[in-house]
């Protein structure tokens, strides 16, 4: 299902001008019965004014909408990318009849370049609100994806049907600038403003957060959530907690779509970590082990290395691992067992290296704690996109 | 000069047979009238066991030998490793005539394999203890370095010449595994264990833990300091700082050859920040760009990229950023002024990036705090090297 399968949910995309003739660049998602929203947005200290804005706005009121351009993040364009954001928000305001303080933006693309705001503002006025073209609007938040990425989680509830539905963008590059990941996620069920927020939070920690292509991170990542407010049910804390996990996974889907479209990624990373004395020592040791450029270029060479993979998961000294329960299996064959290399079947490692997806279960002890982390190879792809820029 | 020209440091390296024929892997340096020493160990919790042995006996008295191989990490080998590492401490101390407790030991190469303990043996018995090769010592510590690693710095304190002489490896692969850095330095200005170690430390914190190829980090990294006592002086807060600072000096020196020998590399990268409201955030920020696999990839394509540096410098929230002051120059030429890109010299610029070393100048505020990183550019070279393996 897409987001406007959801009642009360409309969205679509159009060619608004920032991008080549006929290539999507400007997305809307309406919500106009929203009765709560949250965003969670980059920590990166150089960000975007359209980050600025969401900070304020969505601790106001519920938003109802979300305007999206891509080809275009609006950062680092001095003193006019704030009169960009006003400008958007107004025609917004305007065209969908809700108020100013009641509209989020989003922008990715290329930094340093003034938004083209005639396009916007054209855009804008061109569309009626009451699309119900998801496909659209998941299409034109993309910049240099292979990929479209959409995911949806479904749970009953009381006997109703909750829906939760998302799309995201990354990680490619526009011309020399960053690479950029956004996300929107709309739900049916009515969660009040901070409800959304401790659950995306939530959310988030355990997905997005866990996912990294290359350490880098953008000044206009932002990820947030809208709830139509249709099922309206007192929640148990049973309820709740089926929720949060609906949601959580759904995040975890979008992210490890990310993942898998990483720039040059031949392989899709997935780390876990058991048996840590902690949920923070967890996390991690999970990302020291997706973040590994020895690691990751040693899955690119199809090479069960368990040296680096050490390497890797006694980088944080605070972290306490206990030597004689280490275990690390890669696809299910074990490579390290209590401590010391395990002689396994080459042929047989040699197969699952293959495997588009590379799964790796470390033990680091006996406690009962554990993390996933994703991520992806590092390869020549990386390096031909990343040295080339004009 | 090399450390054998400083009047008693022994040293010299021979093939001992871990390695192909004819290739030097086995190296002592030998200080029989040692004063003082001091070791900085790796700080990665899966660490080699020649590191135990150093952490027991630098703490315990003056370490007059230091017996190195290659080849071979004699890391994650089990039990054996311990006692491979008393059988060649044992050797050592009969041959050159000093205590088992005078003896430290640094092993780099493969890990996960015994160290062919019967060549070491057989090796350590073939020095006389009275060599003068630094030379050979040099070379017999390299693994997959392109090239040998020596640096010198002297100093005129109170009328007499105080020598500081390092050596160094780094940072190359050995089949299917981890790199290492190793460093070893001597000086003929007697300072105590207490003094070499407060001074090693400091030197560190400014050069190798400021340095990084791919920030990956070995099991066996070490840096040790011997004082061979020969001039005793009653020093001056003047005359400490002059020799902290020319100790620092070689260590920077010695942390640089690495980088331009980082794997791949095609440019050193250095990044001065200056104007940070503490040393702290100036080191933080330095590390935050020179590790940044965007602008590494930046300058493997000669693209002076500011968007990326900017998206790096950001990285870490905690550090106080100065919008309107921030400014960053590339070999000197101007790319971002007080908080806008500058319109610099194209032709000029392209210039620039051609050089072998970039260095890359960020102005985050108006702090008086600043720091120096250093590293390398990443690009296929390093994809090559680090995907093949068998």
């Amino acid at each position: 299902m897409q987001m406007t399968d959801i009642s009360g949910v409309f969205a679509s995309g159009v060619h608004c001008g920032i991008k080549a003739s006929g290539v999507l660049d400007l997305a809307y998602i309406f919500v106009p019965e929203c009765v709560g929203s949250a965003v969670v947005l980059s920590q990166n200290a150089i960000r975007s004014v359209t980050l600025d804005h969401n900070e304020t706005v969505f601790n106001t009121n519920p938003i109802k909408l979300m305007v999206i351009n891509s080809g275009n993040a609006n950062s680092v364009t001095g003193p006019i990318g704030k009169t960009h954001v006003n400008q958007t928000v107004a025609t917004a305001s305007q065209a969908f009849g809700c108020k100013p303080s009641e509209v989020g933006v989003a922008s990715t693309g290329i930094i340093g370049v003034p938004l083209p705001i005639d396009c916007i503002i054209n855009g804008l006025q061109s569309f009626s609100g009451n699309e119900k073209n998801g496909d659209a609007c998941a299409t034109a938040i993309l910049t240099t994806d292979l990929v479209k990425k959409t995911a949806a989680r479904s749970i009953t509830i009381q006997g109703q049907t909750v829906h939760f539905c998302g799309i995201t963008k990354g990680s490619g590059m526009i011309a020399p600038n960053m690479a950029t990941t956004l996300g929107f996620i709309v739900t049916n069920v009515a969660i009040n403003n901070a409800t959304c927020h401790q659950m995306l939070q939530s959310a988030i920690n355990d997905s997005y957060n866990m996912l990294s292509v290359d350490t880098d991170q953008s000044t206009n990542d932002m990820v947030s959530l809208q709830s139509t407010g249709e099922i309206a049910l007192s929640l148990s804390d049973t309820d709740q907690k089926a929720i949060q996990h609906a949601l959580t996974e759904l995040c975890i889907d979008l992210a490890k779509q990310i993942a898998k479209d990483g720039e040059g990624a031949t392989h899709v990373v997935e780390v876990h970590v058991l048996g840590a004395q902690s949920k923070n020592d967890a996390k991690r040791v999970a990302k020291l082990v997706v973040d590994s450029p020895l690691v990751k270029t040693a899955i690119a060479g199809e090479d069960p290395n368990w040296g680096r993979i050490l390497m890797a998961l006694g980088k944080d000294p605070s972290v306490v691992i206990d030597h004689a329960a280490l275990t690390i299996d890669v696809n299910n064959e074990l490579i390290f067992s209590n401590g010391a290399p395990h002689h396994a079947n080459k042929t047989q490692l040699a197969k699952v290296m293959k495997h588009p997806t590379i799964v790796i279960t470390i033990h680091i002890g006996n406690g009962s704690y554990e993390a996933t982390a994703w991520g992806c190879d590092l390869t020549h792809g990386y390096i031909d996109i990343n040295t080339a820029y004009n």
